[in-house]
């Protein structure tokens, strides 16, 4: 694809940087973009500009923040001894979605990849070690996806978390609600069948 | 959905403002741009509202062009008495492409489409009358989509253009190539019987 504006090829290979953004796309969102009022553009490109420029992680959790702390690290409601470890930002979103969480968090930035060549050093492991202590931490939740790398990720903070003597817990698998167990898939349903509960137990919730 | 910083949000709602794009997905590419170097979101960013602050287009066929005339218009070894129109760029990168088109191009911006209160004076119509001249303009090659709107606006341009006396020709509609009799739309499979031709002067190109 050879375009007859520079400036428009430079756009476009900018935009198809993006993840899941190919050539194509890329050329259809820049005229988009094109065909904007110039101060909507601006305030587009300044939009992103000032993210990267000014957004800070929360010295705490490593959540972003727009402090030093952010605001659910700074929030004197919320359980101190009960952390939350996710891989980012999207999953802090999802669990607060919920409203069934009242600890803390901490945002690993990722999961350990050997594949990809991320280990535990490429991640907030760090700052989560020094941030648990025996007497004031309760318990740690590893809130992972339950990939090949999420699963590997876990492996190795219970390890690290155990010899802290730390309660380490991870969120439950099974079923979906609302799913049925025709269209689940046989690893699931097999772990469904494995953790099954007392009935009186589940059913209270 | 709400965030730990107003910064990450902002950036997300601009995002989000690209067709196509929705606030799940915004969320993903911030986080990406978030991850890179700032020299990199700053090329990112820049590279967008430069090519909305710089970019013009041609005065004579309305492509996108760095300079008054686009590099097609220039070229002394183009057809100027055979004009290709299309609804946007994308249509002109499609058929330089195909390098079976030597003349020149009428970019209209777009297709008439009443639902959307786009009319021919939105267009770049006036400029491809004021183009079209009886003696100097051999053919008129309406190549638009084969939908409503751009049904509708091949039906307004032929008017126009066989009052002036000009040539209008549109583009061929049949079987893709390389396509099955048996995946193809009824429509497009009925136009092609209609549409039939001499088996000699088909097999010949």
């Amino acid at each position: 694809m050879s375009l007859s504006s520079a400036l428009l090829e430079q756009a476009v290979d900018q935009l198809a940087t993006l993840p899941g953004i190919g050539r194509r796309t890329a050329m259809r969102l820049a005229l988009d973009l094109l065909r904007r009022e110039q101060h909507e553009v601006v305030r587009f490109s300044d939009a992103i500009r000032r993210m990267r420029d000014e957004v800070r992680f929360c010295e705490v959790c490593c959540n972003i923040s727009d402090e030093a702390k952010c605001a659910i690290c700074r929030d004197p409601n919320r359980d101190e001894a009960l952390i939350c470890v996710v891989e980012d930002i999207r999953d802090v979103i999802a669990i607060e979605n919920t409203r069934q969480f009242k600890g803390r968090f901490h945002v690993l930035g990722g999961v350990i990849s050997p594949m990809d060549g991320i280990g535990p050093d490429d991640l907030n492991t760090r700052q989560l070690m020094d941030r648990v202590m025996p007497g004031g931490t309760r318990e740690v939740i590893l809130a992972l996806g339950t990939t090949l790398e999420g699963d590997t990720t876990g492996f190795y903070l219970n390890r690290k978390l155990a010899e802290q003597g730390v309660t380490v817990t991870m969120l439950a698998r099974g079923l979906s609600v609302g799913g049925e167990l025709s269209t689940t898939d046989e690893l699931t349903l097999g772990r469904s069948i494995a953790d099954r509960k007392p009935y009186e137990q589940s059913v209270k919730r």
